[in-house]
């Protein structure tokens, strides 16, 4: 076994090479005519800029956290710490400047080549950014495993990587997911509604700093999300099988095996994202649509076929295998079912109720949403008892790693989505014609699906990370802790609970107002354009784009600081302040606010905008109507459900679990 | 004590005959001319049609859970259910009887002797349903503590009361919810947008059937939900002070007392809340809000004040009374926190936001709603944590118990709204002219904000009772199985944890569409009469009203039973298909939820509502302007929210809660 502990780390690097030889491919595609080079310049450089105001931020706040973990937590956990926000920052980076070049080439390739060619430029800028995640987060667990994971005394360190990751992640989720949507609704607002232009003409200012928003909120922030959960769900088995009880474990194997399996299995995992990223390449010719279920699919059926065998290998006896497919199933079903609520039957009966007005689109909007929680929330549910029966608690983290470990795929299926969005609004902005359109706007339909699919992939995924790591965290406490107990009945544990639950509602009521108040911003800024710049809406003047990226972003990196640090202080308040047990009930709480609250504001959101989208092709009277403009309202308040305080419930209580993990050994 | 065991039952009857006493000086009051008493005889009728075909309904769902009880648990329990469902109908009955008898009086007082005499027969008809709910809750309870409180092993049988109340309160409340806005929202929509005619214009032939609507909701549904969570209240600390392990007592004082403490404060509670409404009605030439503002405060006041020798008298000593106090208070923070959010500055942020349009007025809304979650649990965390100090568990349920004592006076505040509201609509349809209606007008104002308050109240009342009747769960389970344990750590709680939390957002979902579909109905039937009766519109015809009274119960009470089925059921399915240790995990989740869901909505909703006044008193614009339009889509979205959905949550945390303790004793 002890030569094999570097295969982690060597795969991660594995997956980096794929990913810079599928880049030299993309570049091998030309970036197109004077005008499409120009403009996707523009969205590269906004992305860059946004990219590196972010760091800057992060790198204050990753210095206070990395000075506090030092002091009370030693010098290994810092550098854990450094370790992961750097992994993760690195895999944003390298996902979202691929993004922003496979973007212009995309809609060069549909000008010039058509769809199959457009296609496959799409998909690769989608491929880096999911190796990016996957093989960051193997190279560096892998190797402070290498060096922390054989001493458990040491073991507890790496629980630092996974605090860096998320400290990142709560900066491009919560910071980007305010980006995207002030830009999105300040230049809809203004240019579509008040100015009557077309959809990313060129003319409008905000035009640009939407289309970074794109990248910045789909690629890097979905990327971070999943980077979290991605790791948070290795390093929570990693965790227990360290702290566990040897009367758990014993039964199953040995707990340097049980330490290693989530390594192995993601290693695994890559392997077989990387087959399927092959797939979907071969079958680009047929219909995009099955190309991508056929590698999707695939690559799971594979992962869970080998992942037999690589149980075997690691030196594990017992039932664990069921752990790793209930897992992977069960992030299937979860995708699956948010495809029928953002693309289904609700969204026509959304849609239907435009007839009677806005508030009935909102009100049976908000009911498909509440709905949507029951069957994701059972599947969960099963998992738990599934996996908990094949391997205890431990095994509920495995699930999370087995529902994880193709992350590869399907990040990538998830970031080619804004990757097309992209490539339809250069393709618009160059004025490129019908044919263009047409090949970039089939492509973008079929890229809202699989994001609205790997929303709730995310929100799945990071429900059970989180469980695996307030799991650890239980497990941590309780074995330094003679007497813990999380009884409900307990009522600090009840108090906990109500204060964990109240904090998702807390923070959706601070991004979505950040939201409203970004957006407002742009909306004087491009209202001030239109009337200060002489010739702008007859096409003779350029927008000074630049000033609205500096904008989205200054208010983005603003108004993400406030839930960024009630996410941080939180569970250090309740610990230290009330006691381990009370941090307990607060997770609790907190997850299953979050896990609610998730679910319902991306499907919500989800289903609104198809149902805007299915009355512009025309049901329902169409585009122009009373109905389609009562759709817009509904779509408009889903913009920050799906994008902005949908996705930071992940986040959120990724962020509290690991904070609590990592200060575990220093509660009473 | 043996005497005093008496007083109960008898304060209980003592409340009735000043109850009968204030009808007597209702009724001097004259009902007014004609068309006055007319169109008050229409909506009095209405409602006795819905009170029936209701109560025909529950009989027969009364019967099979009679039979249920009566085989699985015994006579007793199958008794004290059918006093519980009695003694909720009865007050139900005598409350929303005498409220429609009241508001043709204030109308017609309002025309003739101007606005004190008005607030005194508007306030006098809601006193009776706040007495006739804290008489009956103490006759019934009283009675049955008279006869199996004395033995603990019969003592059980008294849960049977509180799952007959909250049958009764399951229909009132939710299909009363269900009926008054799909009346209300099937009027306006049509009447007022459609038709252009004004609000209860008497040629619109909704008008009676959403007159009805508020007594239905506001105060027969009100009412009902009050008396579940004030009888649930004393039936859990009667429960635990009979079950709780004799360690925990002994220090505090004997068994029987402690069982009989909520009675003998509630009966106090009762009469300070007598006092209280004396107090008002010699206050009455001052500002009516003054005069109810007095009112409550030395009601509560004089409560604390006289607790603290009840409870000497009872014979305990300890800390008790900080339980009581702290509930008190608790209730009073939570319903001014109600009216911040529902009159204060969040209601002028909504309606600015109206300037960009409905989705800004949405996200605002949902955003303020979400924020007004945390005072409110802060409030409950602290009353928790501080009646427990007191005087263990039993001390948070002595805690709901202070909250609920004063409900005789809260419940008339509360039931004195709708009665303004439908004072103002038979002004309106019989043609009154504008200084009654400015009269009417400015009770019903303030019959808002006393709504909000109390939907606050009732919503931190229900959460504080379901709290103690699940901790009487626990204690009883416990008192059974030996290794009873809730540890969050415990898969089958923790999935009972995540299947308690889906229920609320079920619930929400189902009522909401409820809602939509009831109103669709109703829309249909008031466009088919423009259409058919010829000269309606003009005034020369009159409308069938009485169709649009029987669409609006027949749906409220078709589509109240798949919610109502869901919430007797899923503790049962749990609590017998996975055990006890699932059904209290799902019994904390679902608290969790409905605790967080019923705030959220009932706060949007009383916000929205508000802002669309404050730009209908010439703020922003005023009414016609877009902004005006954008409010109403709010408020629109905001009467499900407040009045259906947000209610429902209260009544399904008590059924659930009840359900479980009632079950408890053949759990395993």
């Amino acid at each position: 076994m002890e030569l094999s502990g570097l295969l982690p780390a060597l795969f991660g690097v594995g997956g980096l090479i794929v990913a810079w030889l599928i880049f030299g491919k993309v570049k091998e595609y030309p970036a197109g005519e004077s005008k499409v080079a120009e403009i996707g310049e523009q969205i590269h450089l906004g992305a860059m800029v946004f990219m590196r105001r972010e760091y800057t931020y992060l790198i204050l706040c990753c210095i206070i956290l990395v000075v506090f973990l030092g002091i009370v937590l030693g010098l290994k956990t810092a550098i854990a710490f450094i370790v992961g926000a750097l992994c993760s920052g690195a895999a944003g980076y390298i996902g979202m400047s691929t993004a922003t070049r496979a973007n212009v080439r995309t809609t060069t390739a549909a000008h010039t080549e058509g769809a199959a060619a457009a296609l496959t430029v799409a998909f690769y800028g989608g491929s880096i950014m999911g190796l990016a995640v996957a093989s960051m987060g193997l190279l560096g667990l892998g190797t402070l495993y290498l060096f922390f994971g054989g001493d458990p005394d040491t073991a507890h360190a790496i629980h630092g990587f996974g605090m860096g990751a998320s400290s990142v992640a709560l900066f491009s989720r919560v910071g980007g997911g305010i980006y995207t949507k002030s830009a999105d609704i300040g230049a809809d607002l203004v240019g579509k509604i008040e100015a009557g232009i077309p959809e990313d003409d060129p003319r409008n200012p905000g035009v640009i700093a939407d289309n970074v928003g794109d990248n910045v909120g789909d690629v890097a922030g979905m990327g971070s999300d999943i980077f979290e959960s991605y790791c948070g769900a290795m390093i929570a088995c990693i965790a227990m099988a360290s702290t566990m009880a040897a009367a758990i474990i014993d039964p199953m194997g040995e707990r340097p095996a049980l330490m290693f399996l989530p390594l192995a299995l993601a290693s695994t995992g890559l392997m077989c994202s990387i087959l399927g990223i092959w797939i979907v390449r071969t079958q680009a010719n047929r219909s995009p649509e099955v190309a991508l279920r056929i590698g999707t699919l695939g690559t799971t059926f594979l992962f869970i076929v080998v992942s037999v065998f690589i149980i075997k290998w690691v030196g594990i006896a017992g039932k664990v295998w069921f752990a790793v497919l209930v897992g992977a199933i069960g992030g299937m079903i979860i995708g699956l079912v948010t495809e029928y609520f953002t693309a289904g039957k609700p969204v026509r009966h959304i849609a239907s109720q435009g007839q009677t007005g806005a508030a009935t689109v909102i009100i049976a909007g908000l009911a498909v949403g509440m709905q949507s929680v029951v069957v994701p929330i059972l599947s969960i549910c099963a998992i738990i008892a599934i996996s908990n029966e094949a391997a205890g608690l431990y095994g509920v983290g495995i699930a999370a790693v087995g529902m994880l470990a193709t992350v590869g795929i399907t990040m990538a299926i998830d970031a080619y989505g804004p990757v097309a969005d992209n490539a339809g609004g250069i393709a618009e902005m160059a004025g490129l014609g019908e044919s263009t359109r047409k090949i970039t706007d089939s492509l973008d339909e079929l890229g809202n699906t699989t994001a609205a699919i790997g929303k709730g992939f995310a929100i799945g995924a990071a429900a059970l990370a989180a469980l695996a790591i307030i799991t650890a965290y239980v497990e941590t406490v309780a074995s330094r802790i003679a007497d813990f107990s999380l009884e409900l009945g307990n009522p600090e544990v009840l108090i906990g609970l109500f204060l964990g639950g109240v904090l998702p509602f807390l923070i959706a009521a601070l991004t979505m107002t950040a939201v409203g108040d970004a957006a407002a911003e742009m909306i004087e800024e491009i209202r001030r354009q239109f009337r200060e710049i002489p010739g702008l809406l007859e096409g003779e003047a350029t927008p000074d784009t630049a000033r609205c990226v500096e904008i989205a972003t200054t208010a983005a990196l603003k108004k993400m600081l406030p839930p960024g640090i009630i996410a941080i202080l939180a569970p250090m308040v309740v610990g230290f302040g009330i006691g381990a047990e009370a941090l307990g009930g607060m997770l609790g709480g907190a997850l299953l606010g979050c896990v609610l609250m998730a679910l319902t504001m991306a499907n919500a959101g989800g289903a609104w905008d198809n149902a805007k989208k299915y009355i512009e092709k025309g049901n329902l009277g169409g585009k122009g109507t009373e109905t389609h403009a009562a759709a817009v309202v509904g779509d408009t308040v889903g913009d920050p459900f799906k994008d902005t305080s949908g996705p930071s419930m992940n986040i959120l209580i990724n962020v509290m679990a690991i904070v609590s993990l990592v200060i575990a050994p220093v509660l009473s």
